[in-house]
This record gives C-alpha cells, structure tokens and sequence, in this order.
C-alpha cells in the first residue's frame, strides 16, 4: 500500500518570499513547481529544483495562467493555441532547471485557475494536454478525477494520476465542496490525517452530508503556504508511514522519458 | 570561402508585430530568436521556430534582459547568479520549442544592452558563459571579437564565433563606431554589399578614418526590422553569392550538442 | 445635427509601434487613449496626450485588463473590488499626462474584453462603474448602447454617451454581429461613409438581413491600426462635413470636472 | 524639537505580502508608498492610502525603477525622458489613490536603486526632479542630504527634505557605510534609538571610525519588512516622545499643492 503527498513549491518572486519550502520538501514526496507565469522566477526555480533533487523530491511542472497579478488564480480566455505554448514554453523553462540538478521534470499539473478551469473547459483542457504530448508524450499528469483534462489526457495516451485533497470536504458525489460553503475547509490535523489513511487504504470517507464515499487517489494534495498547513502535512505523513502505507512519488516507476534517452 | 548571415527575428510580441520575419528567412542562414524575456511570447516562439526549421535557418537563442518594456536595451544591473538563471530559463524556454520543431538551438547570442555590456562587464559575461555552459556546454557562442564574452567563453571550452556587422562603421582600431557619431551606420545596399564580401573574403575594408582594417568574422549581422534592411540583407547574401561566396550558418558542422544524443 | 468620431489612439509600447496615431488625430474627435495595462507606456502616454491636446482631440480613458500579452483582449475573472481598483490606477496614470498637457480627461471607455464583458457581466460593470464614480463622479462614459455598464452607469448618476461601430454590421435587434460571422466587417469606405451619415441623421440602416434598424449613438467608432482604416475614417469624416454634419466631441459642452476645479 | 520618522509600505503584491504594514503605519508618521513599478498593486495602493489616511500618517510617492523582478533594486539604464514619464506615471496612479482617500500626496521619495543613483547619476536625478516639477511644483521631495538630487531639486525650486537612516553606520564624512562593510547595519533597539534621539536634537552621533558627525536630518528612515525592524522603529519613536522631541510628518505644515486647490 502507498500513496504521494504533493505540494506547491517554488511560489516565491523576486523579493517576495512564499510558503515554507525547506520544511515542506521533508515531507512531501512531489513537488508542483510553479514556472514563472504565476509565480516563481528563475533563481527561484533554480533553487527548487536542486532543493527537490536533493530531498529526491519529484519534481511537477505547476503550469497557470500568465498572470502574476493574479497569482494564476482567475480565470483568462486564452485562445488554445495560445494556451499550448504557454504551458510549453512553461515546461522548457522548467526543464532546463531540473538538467541543471540532473534530474527532469516528473509530471504536469496545472495550477489554480487553470487547475479548476480544465475539469469542464473542453478547449483548454485539450489545449494543455496538447502542450503535454507536443512536448512530451512519456510525461504524466496528475489533476482531479473526473475532469475532462485528465479524460482528454488518456484518450491522447498519456499517463494520468487522480489527486484528492487532503484538507478539504467532499460532495456525496465525490466533488469538493466550494471554498464559499461553510466546512469546505478541514482544519484539525490529527482527523485530516485519518482522513488521508482511510483515502490511501481505499476505504470510504464521510463526504459534507454524512454519507460515505471512496475517493480514489494516487496522491494527496497538502498546502504549505501557512504553518498550520506545514503541520498538517506533517501529520498526514505521519499517520500515513506509522500505519505502514508508503508514501513514494506516484511517479517512481515512470520509464524514462524520451528527453533523457 | 563560406560566411553566415544572421539576423534578429522573433520579436513581436501579442499584438504587436516587428520585422518581415518571413522575408528575412528567405535570406538569413541564422536566425537570433528572442526567448520572451526582451520580446517573443510563446506563440511567436513557436511560429518561429518553426519556420526557422523549414527554411533550414540554424536557430540561435537571443538572450537578453528581463524588460519587454526597454526591448532589452537597456542596462539592469542583474546579480550574476540570477543573470545566470534568467539566461538557463530563456534557453529552456526556447529549447521546448525547436524540440517541437524537430530541431534545436544551434548557438547562443546576447541581445541589445546584454550583448554591449558583456564586451567589457567582467561578472555579467561570466555569468551568461556558465548560463550556457551549465545548460549545455556543446552550444556555440556567437559574439564580438575581442569581447570579454567570447574570451570568458573561450576559456570556459565553449566554441566562439565572431560576427561583424554589415551595416556598422568601424574605428581603426576595429571597435564599432558610436551610434551617436555621424557615419556609424551605412545606407547604401551596393556599398553595404561590396563590403560585406571583402568581410568575407578577409580582405582589408576602410575604417570610419579612411585607414584600412581587416575584421575577422563568421558570420556577418544584418537587421530586418524596416522594409530598408531586408533589402539591404538580399544585396548582401546575391552579392556574396554571385561571387561564389557560400552563405552558410557558421553552427552547420558542429557535433550533435548533448541535448540531442 | 452633430456626431463624434472615436479611435483608440496610444496603443503602441515600448520599441513597438502600433496604429498612425498622427493620421487618425487629424480625423478624429475623440481619442481612447491605452492607459498601461494593456498597451501604452508612460512615454507613449505623454506623447499621445500632448498631440491629442494640440489637435483638440478629447482624450477617453481606454482602460483595460492587466494583460500586455493578451493586448486587453482575453477576458479575465479579475474580483471587481480590484477591477475597480486597476481602473482608478489606469485613471491616475493617464490624469497625470492629461495634467502635464494642460488638459484632462473627458471620458472613460472601457477596452477589449472588458468592453465586451461588462456588456452583460452585472459584476465586473458595476465594478468599472464604480471606479469612474469615485475617482471622478462629472467623467461621463462611453459605451454600447443597452449594455448593462451604460444602465448601471446612469443609475450611479454619471453621465453616458452611445456609440455606433462605423464598419460594423448589426442584426435586426441592433447588436453587433459578431466578427466570427460572414458579413461582420464592412470594408467600402463610400458605403460605410453614408451609412454612419445615415445613423448621424438619425436615419435608419440596414441590418444584417436587410431589414432597416436605427442605430443611436453619440459617436462613431472608428479603426485605426491598418492603413485602410485610417482611409475608411478620413471618408466618414469628410461625408459627414459635406453633408452639415457637425463633427465633435460628444464631451464639448461637458462641465468642467472637479479634477480641475 | 520635532522630527519625522520615514518608513517604506504598501510593498505587497497580489498574493504576496510584504512588511507589517498596520504596526509600522501605528508607529511612523511618514509612509512611502509603493506605486506599482517595483510593488504594489491597485488593491494595495487602496489599502495602503486608506489606512495612512485614518492614521494621519503622510503619503509619500515611492516612486522606483519598472522592475518587479528586481523590487526596484538593480539599476536600469532608462533614458531619462522616459524615467521621467515613468515617475510622472506612478505619480498619477498614487495621486489616484490618495483622492480616493480624500488626502493627497505629500512629498516624493525615490526608491531602491533609483534613491541610490540618483546621488550621483546627473541625468537620472535631472530626470526625477522634472518629473515632480512637471507634476505638481508645490510636492516636497525627500532624500539623501549631499545628493545630487536633492541639490537639483533645490535649484528647480521644489521644496527638499533631507533624510538619515536610523540603523546605518555612517563614515566621517556623513556617508553611509556601504552594507558589504562590516558594521554597516545598526541592529541594537536602543542604541538605535538613543542615536536617533541625538541625530533629533541635532547633536553629534559617531561615525564608524569612532570620530563624532552631525547629520542633519528632517525625518529618520526606520525599515519594517522583518519583526525586529519593527520593534526598533517602535523604540526609536518611544525614544524620541518620551524625551520631549515631536515625531510628526515634516510635511505638515507644506502649503496645500496645487492639485487641491
């Protein structure tokens, strides 16, 4: 039995320092790291990635919207082509960082706005998958079971991974509950932690209504961008290691991808 | 007898459109691509690149300075290391693309108030040379002669080549001549022409004081961006042509750089 | 009987140029002039200000979204509170130059996407509208007629002008048919001409289908980024004068704005 | 007695936060206010000018280099029209700002690498001083005593203000120590402060060598983008009440600028 635990990272700019990146890298097994669109500038990613290799942390290519203003989070109607070269410009960008630390990007998962704009966004979903498969068609991506990004991603050949959240409430239908309905955010570590033990032993979970449901998932999502968040995560792997489940890069087994060979 | 002919394209960006790109494909043999960091956003990078390709054009990564604002033409005052990786992010970011193209990055150049200050600026033209030897110490430089760029990337082992520019007085001591002196750029597309191929052919040419100087070059620059300079570029390349001078990129037998292996 | 004619004006940036700024203030009487956000630099700011001033131009405050990559054309899910708070930014920046000129400004028109969305968009209309009111509640707006930004202006008590797109077909309910469908663009100056000659009499037009619709507006529209545009604008110009129309800004008789009080 | 106490706010950025602003705005009787080209976004610029307002604390423009990336720090080579329409830009937006708040600007203040250039660079300082001429003749500038630009800006008949740093070393001549010097950052609160009271009370303070200067000041710089840097400004403007010495901004009593008239 095993699980992933991912996480944002890489989120500083310039002078603006974000989240706590050296404690999350201790306990997270992959990391979404942001490419300089939403956040992260080049001795950022720099940084991240040698940080990541050395903590044998795998590496995500976190690709948004371009938009530092917005931090990646509101939605822009990118024409697709457009949205293709983004996400690979986005990609090379991080790639040449990650052969700089010997290592290479893992996976692809879109962030933010994005990240929640291709569970139903047919166009932009497939624009990104497009970019994935142009740039790499050995990369997996990791993104929200049932969405079309991860549906359009399979039909194109590539490997998806389905990812649940660990701090947040669940429909009885398997959908997050909306940040704007009360409970949509867990806050006690120790039952998000249990929460999690149950997800990665495939057993149910109480969902917002009481009901039961499984949420089946190659890895949790953890955030770092507060120190509470730096504990939960930290209880969750915890929980996770003391009751035997491994918790490993979803990625580990991935063959080589074609930039290496 | 063979020279290259290389030329600034790529840098439109969003709406705005600069230079005939495509008229100076037809005659360039080199093509310096801006990476998105002075112009060039991800869809011109494509289109470019692509291009580039199916005119066999030898694709060139036109670093330059984080400032869509100045066009790169201005001096920053960028610490070494985050020059460093602001130079590794553009070459990864423009790497994706030739990839897609089925082709790669051939050689690297500085653009505007990087390729001036990297002639004498000790630190900033080292820190470019470790930017492209760390990414890939098998890309070729193209630079001025007598630059402290070439020598740095000399003795990092990085293969150097020398560019005159076509349209450009020179001193007699072989330095170009202030754009703020009367006579610094030439006009006239004969005279341009007949120069170049002495260039070529390694045969004295006058300096801006009437002396003679011979200036070693492999690849010659012309500029595209008025309806003037493309033409100026064609009585080049027939002028060099006719006289049996083989326009040629200067990168043509260089060994597979790693990235491709 | 008297109409204003409108172009957007100042949307060049940095090295790149865009549009015969020149050409089109010696026809229009109206300039909305890019702010920053979306086109426009400072310098650019200055310069389009001082030659709209010598010329008598009134010059509009076309604001837009964040966006230079998008050229303010791509809709973003911008929260309103920090909608309006970019448009009060975008209004400082341009009152400075209009200052600088010994002028001011006597309008806002929105641009691009965010011209379009705030047509229907109840949240992101209520938020521009709210940045014109508290910045400078005597600045009137120009919009689409029957939008919801022109309905929620007038409900704030600002002022609102209507415009009419000189070289675009309507359907037969008077809204622009969409670029996307055959016929959208009108391209015959002389047609266009008399037709904006027709809707300055307020005399009805033919839609679409061949119905006839009036349009009402207190502006036209017109383009000026193509040298055919700028041929399409002088037409409408003289047609209008050699038939007694009055061409002037809709804005003249405005009082003065407390700015200048 | 009376002096003023300085210190930089509103340097957050979308999702980025930057400095404790509401402690510092509780202790400081002057804010600069960032203005957008090195931090601060619209929303920001809201905030900031509000909570200065209902805290009596003056609005200073922090006016720096279009640099995100850089937070202002790295030098730019802008030409100095173009720097000039820059700060007149920054100017506009926070002018924006500060009538949203019902308050107005109250001096200028250049920022970062700008401040630092702009004490010896002749074009630059040339530049900013024309900018707040151009912009409003009746706004007081603050910098450092000795510069060349407080001396241009004496000669174009603005009002100058000089400014000492409350945790620096200075040589024997008044200089700063340069921060790569040992000992040239003050980190002891009360030390601090009992040398800021001195400096106050125009008495002589040691400089590195031991040897005893007087620096003349209007207002004491005190820095808040870390806890410590907060409780010395805290110590300092203790310090200074609790010995009779008034801190209020030394702006207060500045003729009101002609943009209220």
């Amino acid at each position: 039995m095993r699980i992933d635990l991912n996480s944002d990272l890489g989120e500083s700019f310039g002078r603006w320092e974000l989240g706590d990146d050296r404690a999350l890298l201790s306990v997270v097994t992959s990391a979404n790291v942001a490419c300089g669109f939403h956040a992260g500038d080049p001795s950022v990613l720099r940084r991240t990635t040698a940080d990541a290799k050395e903590r044998s942390v795998a590496v995500g290519a976190h690709v948004g919207y371009r938009d530092l203003a917005g931090f990646g989070r509101r939605f822009v109607d990118v024409p697709p082509a457009d949205l293709t070269n983004d996400v690979v410009y986005q990609l090379g960008a991080l790639a040449a960082f990650t052969r700089l630390a010997d290592d290479r990007i893992r996976y692809v998962k879109p962030h933010g706005a994005l990240y929640n704009t291709i569970v139903h966004h047919e166009q932009q979903a497939a624009a990104v998958v497009e970019a994935v498969r142009a740039f790499d068609p050995g990369l997996p991506v990791l993104g929200l079971p049932g969405s079309r990004f991860l549906a359009l991603a399979e039909e194109a050949g590539l490997r998806t991974y389905r990812e649940a959240f660990a701090d947040r409430a669940y429909t009885p239908e398997g959908v997050l509950v909306s940040r704007r309905e009360p409970g949509a955010v867990l806050h006690d570590p120790a039952a998000i932690a249990e929460r999690c033990l149950r997800i990665a032993r495939g057993l149910p979970v109480e969902a917002i209504d009481g009901t039961e449901i499984v949420i089946a998932a190659d890895s949790l999502c953890v955030h770092g961008d507060s120190p509470g968040a730096v504990e939960i995560a930290r209880a969750v792997a915890d929980r996770l290691r003391s009751a035997g489940v491994a918790v490993a890069p979803f990625t580990r087994e991935a063959p080589a991808a074609p930039e290496d060979a």
